[in-house]
């Protein structure tokens, strides 16, 4: 068959985060950024379901608004972005299925061919997927121990003009679990204002810090509207629901909402229904208090491990909370062959990191995720892994 | 502020389907096309629920696949694709939020700017919107009372070598209620396969027919695979858990399933099992039997009273199955302005037809959806709006 596809179509590319050898059964995994399931709150959801039914009857399975139904989104700007430092109310924010649809919205609503980009370099890939159907620039931004080299930054948007949007993880960044310090934000907000460049900051592991306060995100320096803040209940509650959300101007939130119309009308309205009766009921501070212990000490048991198996000249991050640690074996090592040989060898598996970089010049990174591991397949994955990578040096 | 949207988020218009007097209080509105929420299973689902979380866990919370449960696919296939007449099977399944997301990811994945797509003239005015982000020029084919008119829509693909899709609703169409007949789907298989043009034959009300058996899908005639046929649970079960699907070629599946990446990962892994769970303990046949029963009681409600209330010359079709009645106002009227009369008036709403069309020409139709309306209303509410059009006699 001769189909003509699109451009778009022709873009597209298998996900490097989605590979089916990830999902071989008996293999650890350190591939998956998915939060632990034996730590979500199911006891209480059934609960829940039978208050779904109760109070809101079959209102809870027929069509609702597209922007999301506003109890839920009063709840999400009342306590999801006043954590963040952000003071807004129900009308600044849109529904959306999870961060991902946001982030492929941003790209649909400020983005034309040939385009600029700005992101961290690397980047989340999924991100950087999505924003291929749109066929941008993607150009990256070097990287500190606290975030985008905000020099480097103002350089790029001064070189490249039609650059319609900087879009930045600050918290416990994906892949590199670094965070942006307070400066950079102010200054990050500074810059979008100045170059009229919307920021799109995208929060799904903002909660999960493992010490100190949660830093105030982009947006809470946002003082005349450039930046749009993608928000999850995914990492902190479950994402099988698929809600996230969109918190940014009227006048920019509108166009998500005409997107959100015109990919799949809204989200599910028994997802935000349960969602709401969830969070009326139970403390979702208190949750998330509980995950972050665990999500903690896998943090420092696998750096512990990295220590004890890996070459000593190898260098990693070491997260204050999310769910990931980024590897940076020597140069000349492809990521993708000790892939390769620790799945066959030792059904061990993580992502490679060169789909995360903007270019394709980077080989010899590894992304570590420890959140949905117990112990155990630390401790034996971690040794395996380390006898793989030990083995180029 | 000065922002800079996109080409296609300048393109975006606001629905004319989700109108906001729609769902002003005290409107009886013959605008919704939607299900009739007392007819849900409400309770079944209360049942569905418990079942869940005891059979699948936590699991129903947790990411999963791109494509969708196999469980639900296979379902999917044997059971709706079987009552369209196709037979297929898991892998030429992929999940979307309902029938919208397909529709969009279509112009997506197969239309280029400038690019022809070719449907119904008038046709889903949500289409249409949907399509438009990908700036398509959309052609209409003028109907018969038995669909698509096959002669035009050969010489429109003659015309527009570059044509790059069919969009068709074949059973019950909306917004004309009108239903292609079986020979007019045979051609319409074999003029996708002679020109090469993908055919996207969007689904959701084939299931409610009122009188004889369900009308074989275009798909079914397809022997080369340029059918893609859109399904959807929201119009026979209910539209809040968004549950949809493709069904394709493996091929062009892969497509589908990679705009499905990018765009939000996946469906709600906890309403694909609540729909895996209602399929396997309950009769959706049985149920759809007793919906249908409903709806066309509602329908020959509607189309006598428009017998009694409205001008005799007016034109009307009389749909066997499906929501919809299409009405054609004599030249010159406007049905905006019937629709500002009967709101303000008589409280009385509905979609005026100008924004199915793939032009701006037609002004002098009215939509009247009964599916959500209960006989009262539609006694109260057809007398009314009858008084608003007759003034126009």
């Amino acid at each position: 068959m001769d189909i003509r596809f699109s451009e778009i179509a022709h873009a597209f590319q298998p996900s490097q985060i989605r590979n089916k050898i990830f999902d071989d059964p008996g293999v650890i995994s350190f591939a998956a950024g998915k939060p632990d399931s034996s730590l979500f709150p199911t006891d209480k959801m059934k609960q829940v379901f039978n208050n779904v039914i109760d109070r809101h009857g079959e209102g809870a399975f027929q069509y609702s608004e597209t922007e999301g139904l506003k109890d839920l989104r009063t709840i999400i700007a009342n306590q999801r972005m006043e954590v963040a430092g952000v003071n807004v109310n129900a009308e600044n924010i849109a529904l959306t299925s999870g961060a991902q649809q946001g982030i492929e919205f941003s790209a649909k609503i400020f983005v034309n061919e040939g385009d600029v980009i700005l992101t961290e370099n690397p980047s989340y890939t999924g991100a950087l997927s999505a924003f291929k159907a749109y066929r941008p620039k993607c150009v990256g931004v070097t990287m500190d121990n606290d975030g985008m080299k905000m020099e480097e930054l103002e350089e790029k948007l001064q070189l490249y003009p039609n650059t319609k949007m900087i879009y930045t993880i600050p918290d416990f960044q994906n892949p590199t679990g670094v965070t942006m310090s307070i400066e950079k934000r102010k200054r990050l907000a500074e810059l979008g204002a100045k170059y009229k460049v919307p920021i799109v900051e995208d929060c799904p592991y903002g909660d999960i810090i493992y010490e100190g306060k949660r830093y105030p995100s982009v947006k809470s320096f946002d003082k005349a509207g450039w930046v749009i803040y993608l928000g999850s209940f995914s990492k902190v509650f479950v994402p099988g629901l698929r809600i996230g959300w969109v918190c940014a101007s009227a006048q920019i939130l509108e166009k998500y909402i005409m997107a959100k119309q015109n990919s799949d009308l809204q989200c599910s309205s028994l997802n935000e229904v349960l969602t709401i009766e969830y969070m009326q009921a139970y403390d979702l501070e208190g949750h998330i208090n509980k995950i972050k212990q665990v999500y903690k000490a896998r943090r420092d048991l696998m750096l512990e491990r990295i220590k004890q198996y890996f070459p000593e000249e190898i260098k990693y991050t070491t997260p204050n909370g999310g769910f990931f640690i980024w590897l940076e074996l020597k140069q000349g090592i492809d990521a993708n062959e000790i892939l390769e040989k620790s799945f066959e060898d030792e059904k061990v598996v993580f992502v490679p990191g060169g789909s995360f970089f903007t270019g394709t010049e980077y080989k010899n990174f590894i992304r570590l995720s420890y959140s949905s591991v117990n112990d155990k397949e630390i401790i034996e994955g971690m040794k395996k892994l380390g006898k793989v990578v030990s083995n180029y040096y």
